[in-house]
């Protein structure tokens, strides 16, 4: 892919992103971030320059840049970079487009993943979400979306806020559960690896069915026993106890 | 392996694990169940004989018989099986070794696995939790066991009952939790598919790491501005502002 192509930021995301981007066969020019080390171990990584102002961003001979900054960064970047003609996206899933809007030319580059920086993930699998402020600069996202993705959608600003809060409920909330689990276990001195691959078939079973069809377990079944029992067994954590409750007086409503 | 097993019920485990005792060279001899013809539909399967009444099963020659149904069931399936000289064990997480007492030989044979009737998987990693009246049984069990799988462990019948609370934890409320985000994606027109890939990985980045050091997301980061939006657009449905909340407020307290 012949692009060159600048980041703003260097966590988990620009990391994942930038290597995906040299992997692809772009050029990453310059790399800023709050945190020059930062900038200077992924430039590093990638063959690119960690600059040390954000204004040699703003001047530099890129034909993208991308912002991959804590929201509450984002109007603070964009107003450093507000005399770029050049395309500007951020790679935030609750931002909206129009937080870019003083830049003429900007759009959105939202990869819909869970990354961690250690982690190396196969990139043409993860979702890229598009949004730009005309159709040449949304076809030149596509361009660069396609080169990295096999997954790329175009997802307006009130959809990609809705996608970010469903990752909440797809991610982050199971994430939690498995550590409730993995703590009674170790409570009770039994590996976390007894339980592990019924994480994994759980995640895997609705990569072809929807979550309904496949639900199993005692609230579903209204196996109020069952239920009684576990929560005997919760009642050292009244929170725990809490969240047995929530969770599975909605599951016997599903059905 | 060189055994004649039997086997009562005819629901997911009995079928997945009849399947996998048929694979690893096992002879099942007889299957019982409440509904005849579920019975009949496994036996065809896996070539063994559909009986007609449980009597069959408590006079016949296999060296193992499994009782695979509902916990309030088992109480009466052993009574029927209580002139059996060989060795008898269930398959559940929550009932105890000594529901199966008064048989002279007796076990548990827990598989620790989501499985569906109609979806193939691979049993070899599929943990089993084994425990027995006495070691001899225990050894028969795990000759068995690790003919069917590489994960085999020894549980308590406490531990056990933990187990099988943990995996409401790890996979019926995760699993809740996906129907959620599915919900929100379908009520704004965008396809589950988008957020297939994050459950996936979210699953699989818990195979290496322990959970609370993969943990991601808003709560984590203390981002209240975002989780002040993300309960906006839940609000037409306050139960989902309930689960956002408490589910958040634990994470926040993790970090």
């Amino acid at each position: 892919m012949d692009i060159k192509v600048s980041i703003i930021g260097s966590g988990n995301v620009a990391t994942h992103l930038g290597k995906a981007l040299k992997n692809s066969g772009a050029t990453v020019l310059d790399i800023w971030s709050r945190n020059f080390e930062n900038a200077e171990v992924l430039a590093k990584t990638i063959g690119a320059t960690a600059v040390k102002s954000i204004d040699d961003i703003a001047n530099d001979p890129s034909d993208l840049v991308i912002i991959s900054v804590k929201d509450d960064a984002i109007h603070d970047v964009a107003s450093a970079l507000i005399e770029r003609k050049g395309l500007v996206v951020h790679t935030s899933g609750a931002a909206s487009l129009s937080d870019l809007s003083p830049l003429q030319n900007h759009g959105v580059f939202y990869p819909l993943q869970t990354f961690s920086k250690h982690k190396e993930l196969d990139f043409s699998e993860v979702p890229i979400c598009l949004e730009a402020n005309n159709d040449d600069n949304l076809q030149v996202l596509k361009n660069v979306a396609t080169a990295l993705s096999q997954k790329v959608y175009e997802v307006s600003t009130d959809q990609r806020k809705i996608l970010h809060l469903a990752a909440v409920f797809a991610c982050n909330f199971p994430n939690y559960l498995y550590g409730v689990a993995q703590q009674l276990l170790s409570e009770h001195e039994l590996s976390f690896d007894i339980i592990r691959p019924l994480i994994a078939e759980t995640a895997q079973k609705v990569q072809t069915a929807l979550p309904t069809e496949v639900q199993t377990g005692p609230a579903v079944r209204h196996d109020e026993e069952t239920m009684a029992k576990h929560q005997k067994l919760l009642q050292e954590n009244p929170v725990w106890v809490n969240i047995y409750q929530l969770l599975s007086e909605q599951i016997k409503k599903s059905k």
